[in-house]
């Protein structure tokens, strides 16, 4: 028996990202679960999607360049800290140490094991919210998180949100492999 | 030290749907990480990122309505059969047990424990993909998961999508409260 939501949004974990721009001279971030994948061919497009209330929107439209990091479990307590400050009242410059990549103005979280370097690519305008859709122009790693030079989400250990417990969670155990499990139902039919 | 990995998109894990529209008057389904939440307030918007080259494109767009389907892990087979087969050459209309909802021609499956229905909302054009903007006109939840009429995420065993892996994987524990722990370190600056 199913019982109706009222039109809960129920896509649900996303990974929690923390995301960077410039805001009036001085880097900030704020924390977004709310995010997208867009295209996933060249241009490879993300988009992360920021109510129109937020101090930032305004640095990423200005400077048409933001970064998306992955904070690690270790990092919970600072990515949960600069989604609950808001720069309009609190210099968040200083949280973390930063680097710049090609863009120069897209300010990258050296603590997290991943980031991608963002060129705005568009703003898709909705009533509440701006959706920034950014072409990654660069993705940087921590070695640490690395296995055989590609991504080992295991080492990342990311921090997966649910609106709905209001809870970060952690990764589990792999369950199959795609492309491959559905084989078997394949030679059935 | 980083290391560039080539613009390479690590916005990863994301929950695996399937996506259901009626195609040439038949019910399809295919399998779909490539989501995204656009708005998170009235009209609650989610995206679904089709390449151009799928068969349900057309039925989307002819239709203006498709369903967002959240599989638990014990589907992980019938989830990836349908991402594999496409339904040009095969018709899926019979993998699932469905159900209609309020618009009438978004196919529902019974099986995934939540069902979205979206009425388009939008289509923003990429150049390989179609970003299909839906927006959520009911949902549906099997009682199973819900604890005190809310979803619980443990309960839903959601299967998680990475690319680098190319492995569906399991929700972990919960790690921390959200918009709480970080209060420790409002305290301390």
């Amino acid at each position: 028996m199913k019982k109706k939501l009222d039109g809960t949004n129920v896509l649900y974990p996303t990974p929690t990202t923390i995301v960077g721009a410039v805001v009036d001279g001085k880097p900030n971030f704020l924390t977004i679960a709310y995010i997208g994948i867009v295209n996933h061919a060249i241009p490879y497009l993300i988009s992360v999607s920021l109510g129109k209330v937020h101090y930032t929107n305004a640095g990423i439209k200005e400077n048409k360049a933001f970064s998306v990091n992955i904070p690690s479990e270790n990092l919970v307590m600072e990515t949960d800290y600069v989604g609950i400050v808001s720069g309009k009242k609190t210099d968040k410059s200083a949280v973390f140490e930063i680097f710049y990549g090609e863009l120069g103005i897209a300010p990258l979280i050296k603590a997290c094991p991943l980031n991608m370097e963002c060129r705005l690519y568009d703003t898709y305008d909705t009533p509440t919210h701006d959706l920034f859709i950014g072409e990654i122009v660069e993705t940087y790693a921590d070695e640490a998180v690395l296995s055989d030079g590609k991504v080992d989400i295991t080492k990342v250990k990311p921090l997966l949100f649910d609106m709905s417990s209001i809870k970060y969670w952690s990764l589990g155990d792999a369950v199959a492999h795609c492309w491959n499990i559905g084989k078997k139902l394949k030679k059935k039919r």
